[in-house]
C-alpha cells in the first residue's frame, strides 16, 4: 500500500534500524560452532550425545544456534580435542576428561574412578557436591569450560580368556586396560597395554592379549568379543564414565545470554539422556549376547582380588594427593560426598535389589 | 541523525511492520502459562522441579514464554490438578500420575510399582522402551500431554513402631499407605489408612497408627518421625516414584515450535534435575538423621514377607490386566522391559556395590 520512492525507502530502512531495539536484531543473528568429537563418524551412544546436544539447540533456538560435529576421521585428532578448542580452532569438543591426564593431571578424575562414585552418586556430587566447580577450578585456567557429557554406567570388568581366581593371577596377565586402571593393574603385576580399537578382536583371539576391557555391552556387542572369550567380569574400575562437553570460553561469551542458556540446558539434557540409553542398550544387547552364546560366565572378582585392586588404588591415590594441593581437595571431596552417598545408595537401591533377588 | 518530520516517522514505522518479516514479530510476543501443582508453597524438592522448569524455559526464550506457579495453597484443590489442566483452567500442572487412577484406572502406571523398575530402569522404559507414547495414549483422548516430573528415587518402605517378623505381624497393622501399595497391604491382612501430612506425627507418635510410608530422608528429616519411630524399612513399594508435568493440548498448541521444544526440554531436564538433588538430599539427610538419633536401626522386611507381598502384588496385576486391554498392555510392556534392564542392572550396579561392600 505504501508508496515509497528509493529515498524515502532508504530513509524508512535506516529508520528501522534505530526503531528496532538491539535484541531484536540480536534475535536475527545465527550463531555458528564447530565441535571436535574424539569419536569415528556415527559411533553409536558416545556419538549421539553430541548430535541430540545439537538437534535441541537448533529447535530451542529457531535455528540461531548452529552447532556442526567434525568426527575424528574428519581432523584426525581423536587426543587433541582439548588443545583444538583451547586453542580456539573448535569452539566445542566431545570427549572424556581422563584423556588430558598426561596434559593436566587433575582431569583425570571428572570421568570415573576405580572403586568411586556410580552414575546417580556422581551426578550429585557434580550438580549438588561441588563437582563442577571443583571441574571449573582445574578447566579455567585454560580458558576452556567443561560439563558432564553422557555416562556409559557402570561398565564390565572386562573379557577374561581365563578365570581369575586369586592375585597370583594377575602375574604377567597381558590386559588391554588404559589409564588409571591400568596403573592400578600394573601395581599388582598385570601388564596393561593398549591396542588401537581396530586390533582387539584379534589379539583377543590370538591371545596375544589375555583380557581385555572396553564398556559393557551396549557398546561390546558390535565388537564381538563375546564370541572369543568365556569370561565376562563385573565392574570395579570405570563405575559411571562421564563423556565430556569443552566449550572455548571466549566461544562462549560471545553467546547472547539465551543461546548460552539453551547450550548449556541442551548439552545437560543430552548428557542425561546418554546415561539412560547406555541403559537401554545394556539391557537390549545383554539379552541378545546371552541368547546368542548362552555359555558366557559372568564373574565376580574374589573379593581377596578386590581388596587387593583397592588397597593399590588407594595408594596411588594417596600419592596423587600427596604431590599436588589440588588433587586432595578434589580426592577429599569426592571420597567425602561418596560417604553419605553409598550408605544412601546401601538402604536405598542395594537394599531393594537385594529384597527382590531373595 | 535522521531528521524525520512526524509523517515520515510514521511512514516509517509502517514500512518497518512490512520490512519485518514475521518470525521477527512473532519472537517478540509473549507466551503465559498457567501452572498448579498438588505441593504447598515452597515444598521442598517436589516444589523446587517445576520453579527450575519454568527459570529454564524463561531464560531460554529471552523471556518470552513465562509460566507462573499456583500452588496448592492458592488454588486449593491438591487433587484436582488433572481436571483443572484438562478444563484448561490451568494450562500446566505438576503432580503425580497415581493420584488419578481412581478417575482413569490406567494412569496408576506411569509413577512407580510395588516390585517394580528403579529410577535409571524406569527412564529407560518412558524415553527408550515405549513407555512415554504408552503414557501418550493414556492421556491423549483426555487432551492432556503427559511428561515425567521428577523422580525421589527409591522410597523406604517406612517408619514402624514394631519390627516386622513374619507374615501374621502384618494382621491388623494400621499403616499410613495409601494408593495401590495399601491395597497390596490390605490384601496381608494390614489396615492401610490415609492421614493428612499435618496429623501423621501425632498419629504415630501416639500409637493411632503402628507404622508410615512418606518418601525417605530426603523428605523425612523435616517430618521428623525419627524421633518417635525406632525402625526403619527398607523399600518394596515405590521403587522410583516419578512425579509429572501435564499441558493442555491446546495451550501446548498455541506455542511456536521453537518455544513448544523449549518447553519439552525444560521439563526434561527439570525432572532428571529432581532424581538427582533427592539423591543427595537423601544421602545428606540420612547422614544427619544417623548423627542426630544413632538408635535408628535400618530393617529390611524378612523374605517370606517379601514374597507374601509380591505375590499379593502379583495377583491384584493380574487383575487389572485381565479387565482392561490396555491396562494389559501397559503392564507387559512394563515387565517385558524390566525383565531385561533388571539383568544388566544386577551385573553392572548391583554387582559393583557387592563387589565393594566384601
Amino acid at each position: 500500500m505504501l508508496k515509497l520512492n528509493f529515498a524515502k525507502k532508504l530513509l524508512a530502512v535506516a529508520a528501522c534500524a534505530s526503531l528496532l531495539a538491539s535484541p531484536l536484531m540480536a534475535a536475527e543473528k545465527v550463531y555458528r560452532l564447530k565441535l571436535a568429537e574424539t569419536w569415528p563418524t556415527n559411533f553409536p551412544i558416545f556419538g549421539d550425545a553430541p548430535k541430540n546436544m545439537a538437534a535441541l539447540a537448533d529447535k530451542m533456538s529457531n535455528g540461531r544456534l548452529k552447532i556442526t560435529i567434525d568426527s575424528k576421521n574428519k581432523h584426525k585428532a581423536p587426543f587433541g580435542v582439548f588443545d583444538m578448542v583451547r586453542a580456539g580452532q573448535y569452539d566445542m569438543g566431545h570427549s572424556a576428561s581422563y584423556y588430558w591426564k598426561g596434559k593436566i593431571p587433575n582431569t583425570l578424575y571428572f570421568t570415573t574412578m576405580p572403586f568411586g562414585m556410580t552414575a546417580p552418586e556422581q551426578y550429585g556430587w557434580f550438580y549438588y557436591g561441588g563437582g563442577q566447580e571443583l571441574m571449573d577450578e582445574v578447566y579455567g585456567k585454560f580458558g576452556v569450560m567443561s560439563f558432564p557429557g553422557g555416562n556409559t554406567g557402570n561398565q564390565m570388568g572386562g573379557w577374561f580368556q581365563k578365570e581369575i581366581n586369586s592375585v597370583e593371577d594377575l602375574q604377567g596377565l597381558k590386559m588391554r586396560i588404559p589409564g588409571f586402571a591400568g596403573e592400578v593393574l600394573a601395581k599388582l603385576g598385570a601388564k596393561p597395554t593398549n591396542i588401537p580399537a581396530g586390533e582387539l578382536y584379534t589379539a583377543l583371539e590370538r591371545r596375544t592379549i589375555d583380557a581385555l576391557e572396553w564398556v559393557g555391552p551396549s557398546l561390546d556387542l558390535r565388537m564381538g568379543f563375546h564370541k572369543i572369550a568365556p569370561f565376562y567380569y563385573t565392574g570395579w574400575h570405570e563405575p559411571a564414565t562421564e563423556l565430556q562437553f569443552m566449550i572455548n570460553k571466549k566461544s562462549y561469551d560471545k553467546l547472547p545470554a539465551d543461546l548460552q542458556q539453551i547450550l548449556k540446558t541442551a548439552m545437560r539434557t543430552a548428557a542425561y539422556d546418554m546415561y539412560i540409553q547406555s541403559y537401554h542398550e545394556s539391557g537390549v544387547n545383554w539379552d541378545r549376547m546371552k541368547k546368542e552364546f548362552p555359555n558366557i560366565q559372568v564373574k565376580s572378582f574374589p573379593a581377596d582380588v578386590i581388596a587387593a585392586m583397592r588397597k593399590a588404588n588407594d595408594e596411588l591415590l594417596a600419592e596423587k594427593a600427596a604431590a599436588d594441593p589440588l588433587a586432595k581437595k578434589i580426592l577429599d571431596s569426592q571420597s567425602e560426598y561418596m560417604k553419605k552417598a553409598r550408605v544412601w545408595t546401601e538402604i536405598s537401591d542395594k537394599a531393594y535389589l537385594d529384597n527382590m533377588s531373595e
